[in-house]
């Protein structure tokens, strides 16, 4: 059994994670921490866990989660990992980091949009977890940088099209929606049900700081420097993130290549779904699981692609491919408990 | 293998028993029928199920369900499956009926709220599959009538207290508060998103047919007549039901009766959760999951118990108790295919 | 015109006040007071408002408010309008509070469920602002304890059933349920969207501070000692409030004698609409407005009056009945500016 | 007092005619026609207008509606209105068209995305309603085609920046979103409440009708052929539309000549609100009420806009728009009767 450890277990993804890995043969969670919580029963701050899980939470102990974890999953807050994460993997132990701080190989970019990073000696050997593209790596890696919402919507579907050069990579404009639980379990006016319900907007217009990640892993995919325009906005609805994404085509590019590049790049992925045509991707069908389903239509009298993808924030998007990554760095099925089905309603 | 044929399957709680079953390590779906949308893939009524169930829906043959199925879900509108057990009985098959054409052993009482039964030899044999209730009938059943979703809510608090003559038989009064995905999958009107949202109401107030069905439990197992007062509301979710019940404390009767009287009750069930004091049934706590989750308040100035229960109508309320009737049917671990994890949020 | 003063300009009751005085023929808003947000302009607080109100927001000062204001609205936090009153009414100044802190007659009632009363003097004199009930009253009155809104629904329609004996005060259970905009705007773990969606269940029950409440009206409008069971609700909405109202008839009385009674009683009151037979108030059809549609249906079975009441609980649960307390008090027309055609959806 | 009929009233947008026009000083609503409601009273079918509209609802008569209107809103589905409009305009009456039978001057277009058209020759003098750029022509129609909810919110703010050429006419995307009130009142799968919610999905990705009325109007405006790319999104919400719109900026355009130029260009309008930097529209800011409001970002890394407009999509989106052709076609002040406060929430 794979001993887990998972520190922030009371925010929206730890909890997922709580949720997905209970139900996961290989793995026995030993250790949930929380600060607002510590000594709490986990069941007290989550009442439908009632009877599934009996953990208590605790202070967040490097120690006490060494001893009792062969992988830590960080569920917090940027800038703490990066602060626990060397000695976690000094001890020998695999770190899941579900935060900004180690997705990024390059310093200077976080620092740009984060803060002073503390453990830059890590980026090096740190693996971004985007499981379907860096699936090799990720076997081997000690350190996963679990990737963002936004950026996973974005570079699953853009990267196999970058990479056979279908579409000019100048022309990119993602347009993203994303439902409120991506801001997380904190109380905040902005995500009060009255404030939050019949409200849709745009927010961090042009600047949000999931856009140098994604700029990043695509300007590696595609051999050159990539930039993107990207606009999020809040959904009045708990789960689920949409992109739609506008970019020109290539010369002569028709519908049938990107179909086949798409299919074939994914062709022996469990999570991935390709959409036949005329049936548009809806955040409704992926709810709760860890599915990336992607749909395209060409707008041929402006040789424009319009691509749309959509998973669930807080399985695919966040707690769902940080347990893919561990299932992978373990050499188990990469789809072990991470099956659900999705519900009709 | 249990093959196992739905009969309704586009409905919702015809696609729920799609998702549950799934998943059941006994069960292999044979067979999926859908007026509406015979000769449609599954997949292309519910999208979300792409890559989960590849079934074509057909038209409805009692000759060809009897084929290739050892028990028959019905999940059709009440009127239609009586028509049908009869011939699917003959042929040895087990059926489980989620209309309420089954559902009581007196026809007239069907008979008043619903229409002239065309199949009453079958009532003395049918059993009620309330699963904690009725648990040794089923068994040995070969037809279930599944029990409505407010009964649910409503007969599982009250039915040890009124064995065990805590309360009085004749104040009950039931405030039910329903999700909108109760009313089906059919288009109408009221189900209208925008007629829904942000409106709570009442209907059907004092004469919803799910009364007789639970005067009629309920006095077989008070061993008395009971009648109650019953108002069922609407409220703007998908999933979700909740029932408040009042009633009147026999004499000398306290909190302490009223747990202990639950909780040896349900002690070894798997699906019932009693609520410690100070802690109110939830009902997103049990969404998507067969939990009937049961706390309760003494109001002593009044000498009254308000008693809360929650299910999600979709589950424990409909299709989650089928496949438990099922298991029990089979002689499978009744949990088997229904420990699904709630959702945090 | 009549200058106002508004404390506590930037919760949902004050903002709401804003909303519907800024349309009012009388009045001009002078004052606007908000410790959270003092120096912010209102319309940077509530950016609908922009182009509609331009006054800046100013922290709280008696001298201030006195200076500029014939009448000050108390959106406060209970306990602090208590503090403020004796002196803005000393300055000849009337006060509309919105709080508790003047709704009780007797302040060891106030006293055992909120805190110590430091203005009892003030009691003997405050009027109930139920306008219906006690519009003689209110029209000479210089200090209005704004009514609580489950109490506005409950009083509404079983004050003039108590009058009238028409149902046994000892058999009243009252199951009420309210949107999310009740539990104000202070940022707050069960108030935010991914927690309240799909969530339904009950608060408090049992002991709301509401129950001390209505029982003082009831008793004294009934003339003698009422007491009743409440269980309050949350529903995944964001205005309004229904309550479902249990009572045993009295003796030989039909549905026609309380369609008679309700009828005459609020014969020419311009926001109580008697729902005709058959017909069930939603919270959709008050939405934003001050009307108290109110509806029943008898059990004959059982000799019950099941009794349904909605409102808008910031509009005639709170800001909208204000206002048209401050109407009566001077003498306007009590519907003036309260007269907003409720949505279609 | 204008005599106004409404033919459809019973839809959305007929019955937010009947909202808006039921406080209109100088309005007479004298007719309502419903074809499924026709002899039932407006109030049976909208609860929420009891005590407002006592009116009942007819079958439409060319000659009952000219005898007892000035002016006649058709609020039918399109190809209604073309085969009504003519006889009542020979009446002497005016007609405000809420389809898209005379938005188009040219019948090619519309008959490419509609069907046949059978009053051509009424297509040169009807005039397209969009009151702030049409204002003066509005002044002197017999027949206006009131405006599409997207193309409102798209050509508001492009209008002034194409006429001006500050943004590249081959550039522009527009992603859209609307709440599901855009659907209409007919019961249909996709609008059920259990589909609706927790879904955000595309629809009609690149061929929906509304792009070709845009184009129309901002070649006309632009003097030049314009082409866009248009993808519509659906929100879980009720109402409310935004539009974020992508272009490149011509050579030099700063963010403060596109400021200078929205706001000059709209100075004078009582229903344009242009957003301060960094604040960004959002639909609940609007909600109810007929503004339009617009904000904008630059992408200075790309040399692009990012422009977000919203409007309420039965308001300004369609029923406030007509109401406003209405007063400027009678010499009214445009903006009577649709003052409408904004709910803070």
């Amino acid at each position: 059994m794979i001993r887990v450890g998972i520190a922030g277990a009371t925010g929206y993804t730890g909890a997922e994670l709580v949720r997905i890995l209970s139900n996961h043969p290989n793995v026995k969670i030993t250790i949930l921490t929380s600060r607002q919580n510590k000594g709490v029963p986990f069941d007290r701050v989550f009442p439908a866990m009632s009877g599934i899980c009996d953990l208590i939470c605790e202070e967040f102990s490097i120690t006490k989660i060494c001893d009792n974890s062969d992988v830590v999953f960080m569920a917090l807050p940027h800038k703490l990992p990066m602060g626990y994460a060397p000695e976690i993997l000094k001890a020998g132990k695999k770190v899941i980091d579900l935060s900004a701080d180690f997705r990024f190989n390059d310093p200077a970019k976080y620092e740009k949009y984060y803060e002073p990073h503390v453990a830059k000696e890590l980026l090096k050997d740190s693996v971004y977890g985007l499981c379907e593209i860096y699936f090799e790596k990720i076997k081997d890696a000690n350190l996963i940088g679990n990737p963002g919402c936004y950026p996973t919507t974005v570079l699953l579907p853009l990267i196999p099209l970058l990479k056979s050069k279908l579409i000019d990579k100048n022309s990119i404009i993602v347009d993203s929606k994303s439902g409120v639980s991506g801001a997380g379990r904190s109380p905040s006016l902005t995500s009060l049900y009255c404030e939050a319900t019949e409200s849709f907007k745009a927010y961090k217009i042009g600047n949000h700081r999931h856009t140098p990640e994604m700029e990043e892993i695509l300007s590696k995919e595609a051999g050159e420097n990539v930039s993107i325009t990207f606009t999020p906005h809040l959904v009045p609805m708990s789960r689920g993130m949409l992109s739609t994404i506008y970019a020109t085509l290539s010369d002569g590019i028709k519908s049938s290549h990107i179909r086949d590049c798409l299919s074939s790049f994914y062709k022996a992925r469990p999570f991935i779904r390709i959409k036949p045509d005329g049936m548009a991707p809806d955040t409704l069908h992926v709810r709760g699981t860890n599915y990336c389903d992607i749909g395209f239509k060409l707008d041929e009298r402006k040789n424009r692609i319009i691509i749309i993808s959509v998973i669930d924030n807080l399985v695919k998007g966040a707690s769902g491919q940080a347990v893919q990554n561990m299932n992978i760095m373990f050499g188990i099925d990469e789809a072990c408990s991470l099956k659900t089905i999705p519900f009709p309603v």
